[in-house]
């Protein structure tokens, strides 16, 4: 049995499709930065109580000194290494595939990919995307970590709306075509 | 001396950033054909009188039994091995920012970046490209030619407009930031 859950990916890019620069620096984010203006974050992650998210990218989360943000939230981190669960937060060394069937069984919010990128390309491997948030940072990076790479297979989508931002950020939002 | 003359990249991508598909294939692009509806192709042809593109998209172009659609500008074909002009049409193997130094320093309308992608990353090397205008196809491709290329210094950006169109595709207008 399905339901309607649904995983959408809620990232930013930069216009040339890098989602940080070498050494995982996010610095470019901050030209968009403005007081009052998350960029519809809040509302996003008010539709959402499931997270899927990397290893690297929670790591990295961790390491900036935040407390992990979605501690309240029935969250996956994608890892090959077991760890123990801290509370709600769950480190996942299964197969991807398996675990968004089994949330998208259960009744629920709609589940978030919060990144990096090699979960990315993982779960769309599989086509197991449904929705895509994309957020583009009016700049050319010119290196680093980009968010799609080579190897994955089609996927027609369906535009749903576009928004542009006093920052020069544009936002896109996406379905899948089939869906 | 340098006049107003500004070199502008008008270029089709998928959301996932290529502009073919393996094998120079273009298939893509016709999910996003529909009658009288051309994306301002027609009206930013008019602003420019100068044509730079790269030999294999020129021949790629040719080779689709299309005549040369620039043949009427002053046309630069960027390739390493000389060959007669054709007409206004050049073959180019000189350095291309001398190139766009000397056209910028004559007088005229902007100049049209037509790719591929080795020319449009050669340029950026250089901080030669002063506006954007990118359609974004709504789909991921997967694999292909991405448009952008690791290895080119940041650029930050201006955001000048966004145009959503009725098949999803989404007209993205940056210049240089600091122009």
């Amino acid at each position: 049995m399905t339901t309607n859950r649904k995983v959408i990916l809620y990232i930013a890019t930069s216009l040339d499709g890098y989602i940080a620069k070498p050494n995982d620096d996010l610095g470019f984010l901050s030209m968009v930065e403005q007081e009052g203006q998350d960029y519809g974050y809040d509302n996003f992650v008010k539709t959402v109580d499931a997270v899927i998210i990397g290893r690297k990218t929670y790591e990295k989360v961790i390491s900036m000194g935040f407390d992990f943000p979605h501690a309240d939230k029935d969250t996956y981190i994608i890892t090959r290494t077991a760890r123990p669960n801290i509370g709600s937060v769950k480190f996942y060394t299964g197969n991807l595939k398996s675990l968004v069937d089994k949330l998208k069984s259960a009744n629920g919010k709609n589940i978030f990919c919060d990144g990096g990128a090699e979960i990315v390309n993982e779960l769309l491997k599989d086509d197991l995307i449904d929705e895509f948030i994309i957020s583009v940072v009016p700049i050319l990076v010119g290196n680093g970590t980009k968010l799609f790479k080579d190897g994955r297979p089609e996927q027609k989508l369906e535009l749903i709306s576009v928004k542009s931002f006093d920052k020069g950020l544009t936002q896109l939002h996406y379905k899948r075509a089939d869906k």
